[in-house]
């Protein structure tokens, strides 16, 4: 096991009618910033338990932040925070208006010459404004962690930013907010959060027994809600199950103390960038190739996650390994998620290679857990997703 | 799944040779009082590494705090904190010394008539002294949550505390520590840290997946170190998973969404009164009664547990069940920890009923998951005890 550093401060407030307790998180005297995306929370009735919560409060809105959320959209929004001296936001959404929020509440108080900077310069943020969130999307865990992915159209990049600074204050996590979600987003949530254990766990061993089986605990409590998240999104355990398990997935905990791989973000992300396919399927796309194309270094984990989580026991490490490969590829494809680029897109010749090139354009000095994968790599791994 | 919040604000520095980072975790005006038990880590090492680290800062000391951290020991402790405007503690050592540094930390911002009050009047501390923990001993979990249990000899009381306000804000976790620990000091962390992950899951079905998966990742992870850290303390990952795995058993995330039973820890804590039996070796001797007691109750959960945790996966859910108590007795045995209290004490006779006139007496409204044992009930689990 490595040595590591944990912190992670932030309040969950979770369960069935729990956004009405809202109202004594934030201070009284606050002026707070609501945020949200496209107008959905005012269809499924979340906007209105949240304004009635608030109703105390001074409270302005902002809404319309995308998925990815666009830097020149957040600009806007931060415009609004100057000018009107917020301060408290509260993110209502999924992991791209949390997303947005983080990156505010650091731009609020940036003293530099320009936002921008906190992404291009990669600034850690030790102080935000402050902020909580109500979730209504479980998938990408940014409830519970102090980082964030901005997008800028204008420039075509799509960068990372984070700090201690940046844990939301408190989230609210409803279960009961599932109910409202279409199927297809849904399986996406239950294949990031999926992906997101595996990103942290699919290396190699490293004695940190305690982790692995807090990630094979997450992998398996997905696979056994996710038919019931799916048939039935207002099965109150299966829903509380899937949320929690979202959360845990990437909030730091699981991570401690182990290598990490994140090649298959790192991929996803330019296939999203080139295709729009959605973050999860790009996921999915990716991770059998890489776990093949890798196979030799992660074929000793694999075969312990299909012994622990798909209880693959006959056969020799590399059939085992081999087994938990396709039994992933299957479980994506339970879930409705296609797993190959060419199920998305007939335009797919070429990808590997632009891809490969963006890596080496951007002087990129490996990817995996130990950083070795080289662009020529990268390139045969999508090409093998074909 | 229950409704939960859940807050944990403590930032962990693991690993080895992390005692030197406390330099960076303690404000550089801070007034420190260095506070630590019977002079144990002069022997060690660890008291020479925490002033080397502590070289730069205004340090002065209180020794001598006892396990079962007593109250009238604390009240000299607190007198030097209001004399010299103490503004930070720091508490080396197990769960009795962290355990009295929280009595201080709430102790010396407290206003009222008297300090004891915060222990007899169960005031919540929202906002104490800020203190951080070196841990000298894993077991208790006291390093990663803010309660704590302080005695009072004078009247025979041993009360428990705690409020948001008493979060360690930084615990340092070294497993070379375990190097310098007797065996039968690791016998009774591995059995207390067990037996807090029982505490918590050891109840009803009630649907909450993934924190029963966590709970038996523990529980798995301890069984498999168990040996290892016993024959070899100085095996640094055997040390560092079981270190963790007693963090992860009290530091509130497994107890989030399910019921807790605590009946094992109320009768335990009598044993200790009447006889100062070990802490964890009450435990040990009363688990098994207990399950035994409750069988009807606890059957569906002792049958999970003996399947994922003991590999049991024949016979009738009864003697499945049946099955994971005995594994769960053998376990403790190969521990070296007995599980009669006759085994510790030949005068034994008449205890169940003083146990059981103890809770009458105190007005106690039930303990159990359900708050339903009875002092009859409890008088019956102790005499299966014997």
């Amino acid at each position: 096991m490595n040595n590591f550093d944990f912190k992670n401060p932030t309040k969950i407030i979770f369960g069935k009618d729990s956004i009405g307790k809202l109202e004594n998180e934030i201070p009284k005297n606050a002026k707070v910033l609501l945020l949200y995306g496209g107008g959905s929370i005012k269809k499924n009735g979340i906007y209105e338990q949240v304004k009635t919560a608030l109703s105390g409060l001074d409270v302005l809105e902002f809404s319309g932040i995308p998925a990815n959320p666009e830097y020149a959209v957040l600009l806007n929004a931060l415009k609004i925070i100057k000018d009107e001296n917020i301060t408290y936001l509260l993110a209502v959404g999924g992991g791209s208006v949390i997303d947005g929020a983080k990156f505010l509440s650091a731009a609020a108080l940036y003293e530099g010459e320009t936002p921008w900077d906190i992404l291009s310069k990669n600034i850690k943020t030790e102080k935000g404004l402050p902020f909580g969130t109500v979730l209504t999307l479980p998938a990408t865990g940014s409830e519970m962690n102090s980082g964030a992915v901005i997008t800028r159209t204008e420039t075509k990049e799509k960068l990372a930013m984070g700090g201690p600074g940046l844990f939301p204050e408190f989230s609210i996590l409803d279960p009961k907010v599932l109910i409202s979600i279409p199927k297809r987003q849904l399986a996406n949530g239950l294949t990031d959060a999926f992906t997101h254990v595996l990103e942290q766990y699919m290396t190699y061993p490293n004695g940190a027994i305690l982790q692995d089986r807090f990630s094979e605990s997450i992998l398996q409590t997905i696979i056994e809600v996710a038919p019931k998240v799916l048939n039935d999104p207002s099965d109150h355990n299966a829903a509380s199950n899937f949320m929690w398990s979202c959360t845990m997935a990437l909030n730091g905990l699981i991570q401690k103390g182990v290598p990490t791989d994140w090649a298959v973000h790192a991929m996803g992300h330019e296939l999203t960038a080139l295709y729009g396919i959605d973050h999860a399927r790009t996921l999915a796309i990716i991770t059998p190739s890489h776990y093949t194309f890798n196979f030799d270094a992660k074929k000793e984990k694999l075969a312990q996650y299909g012994a622990r989580v798909w209880n693959i026991t006959e056969g020799s490490t590399d059939e085992r390994a081999q087994a938990a490969i396709d039994k992933t590829v299957a479980f994506f494809h339970e879930l409705g998620i296609d797993t190959k680029l060419s199920d998305y897109t007939q335009d797919f010749e070429g990808t590997a290679e632009i891809i490969a090139k963006r890596f080496t354009n951007r002087g990129w000095l490996g990817l995996g857990e130990h950083k070795s994968l080289t662009p020529e790599n990268i390139e045969e791994i999508v090409k093998m997703s074909y």
